[in-house]
């Protein structure tokens, strides 16, 4: 039994998810000796950076692509223009096009494998100008360099690709908001995830898995569990249902 | 760039290593983006059942063998005969035996592979009591399954492959046993770790990485960082240095 994995590919949303109370960590403990789940994030990058990994993360000659991938890009294309964070900005219509064509790759590296996109999480601008200032003190530009309003226009794009393209999502923008006090409950600057953000993610992505037929507790572990192993003929153990196992 | 590969392979304490607060996680964040930390434990499993599993997960003929690999057996190689974990029992010279053919399978399967042997941690027989006690409550058996004793011949074991074979080890056994109170401090029932347990796994193997010129910082991101793409020509960041990623 081969090995399945699992691959979380997007911004340093993804990347910090393998950080202590990352939403990558329990994730991959879901997943002991069943699949392995690949961190694949990338802080800073948006849509427009992420087309040039594609073919590299997933090459279209794979034997073994994944079983599932999540996609949770916007948060940083969703920078607006004329402020610090310029340079990350991609418009809105080229960020779903991104999107479409991610999804796209994916569907043709492999028709089997189940993909998520996740919206970008909401956004706190003052949360993000006390970062600003915690960083430049006086310095710090007074004027927003994101805003909720305008991620929510990209949470929304996202789920518009998702329906249109038939994939999963998780429209973390709308979900998060649903609890009060989101801002810092969820958020330790604004933008990045919180131990309890993490947890969300978590909860939202496994619940996806688990509809999407992934549920850890119907894939096969990759080798035998030790109470099954005949202490006396431990070779019967390892005679069956091994195929091919390579990392 | 190929993202690199790094192996753990063992039992209970590498499968758990995982979990939240697991010597793992730390592990796969400090080589983000820079290598991918693979958790091959098998709870329960002794060195005797290990080798059933070497041509699965370290095949001869992989193109992208691990660059490093922990091994990370002999908690239940220890275990006594005669005792309520006599099945998992494996005689100290052919748990030596059993090692030595393990690492003779890496080096075949990759010369440059740095191979680090971890000896069990010590054993703390009131905390096993209490959890069998948990447990089993009145009908938990009085004698103990495991000795610390014991425990250290098989840790001396384990240290002696090490020398013979020339590769790196970690004599967990004395190392946690420096420490006052380690008994609680270290196990969380008798056997298995505590968080601050694992943080000294952690730290035991950074270090043994370190020395063997694996320092995450050593080694290259897969992609460029973010503040490398000049935002009007990404490209240029992407025609440099990618030879054949793949995952």
């Amino acid at each position: 039994m081969m090995r399945q994995k699992i691959v979380l590919f997007g911004d340093s949303l993804t990347e910090q998810s393998i950080r202590e109370n990352g939403w990558g960590v329990p994730l991959a403990n879901a997943y002991s000796r069943r699949a392995d789940v690949l961190v694949r994030g990338y802080g800073g990058y948006n849509t427009r950076w992420a087309l040039f990994l594609l073919h590299h993360l997933f090459p279209l000659d794979s034997t073994k692509p994944p079983v599932a991938t999540t996609i949770f890009f916007g948060a940083n294309d969703a920078a607006l223009t004329g402020r610090t964070s310029e340079r990350q900005h991609v418009p809105v219509q080229e960020y779903k096009e991104n999107l479409r064509k991610t999804v796209l790759h994916l569907k043709d590296c492999s028709p089997i494998m189940e993909i998520v996109l996740i919206t970008p999480p909401p956004l706190c601008e003052e949360g993000r100008q006390a970062y600003a200032i915690s960083l430049y003190g006086e310095n710090a530009s007074k004027l927003p360099e994101r805003t909720n309003e305008v991620t929510g226009q990209y949470a929304n794009a996202c789920v518009e690709i998702a329906k249109e393209m038939g994939v999963w999502y998780i429209n973390l923008w709308s979900k998060m908001q649903e609890t009060d006090g989101w801002q810092k409950k969820f958020l330790s600057d604004g933008l990045h995830l919180t131990a309890e953000g993490n947890t969300v993610v978590y909860e939202e992505v496994i619940k996806v898995f688990n509809e999407a037929g992934l549920s850890p507790d119907k894939m096969p572990f990759d080798f035998p569990h030790h109470s099954k192993i005949d202490y006396k003929h431990p070779e019967r153990a390892f005679q069956q249902n091994i195929c091919d196992i390579q990392l």
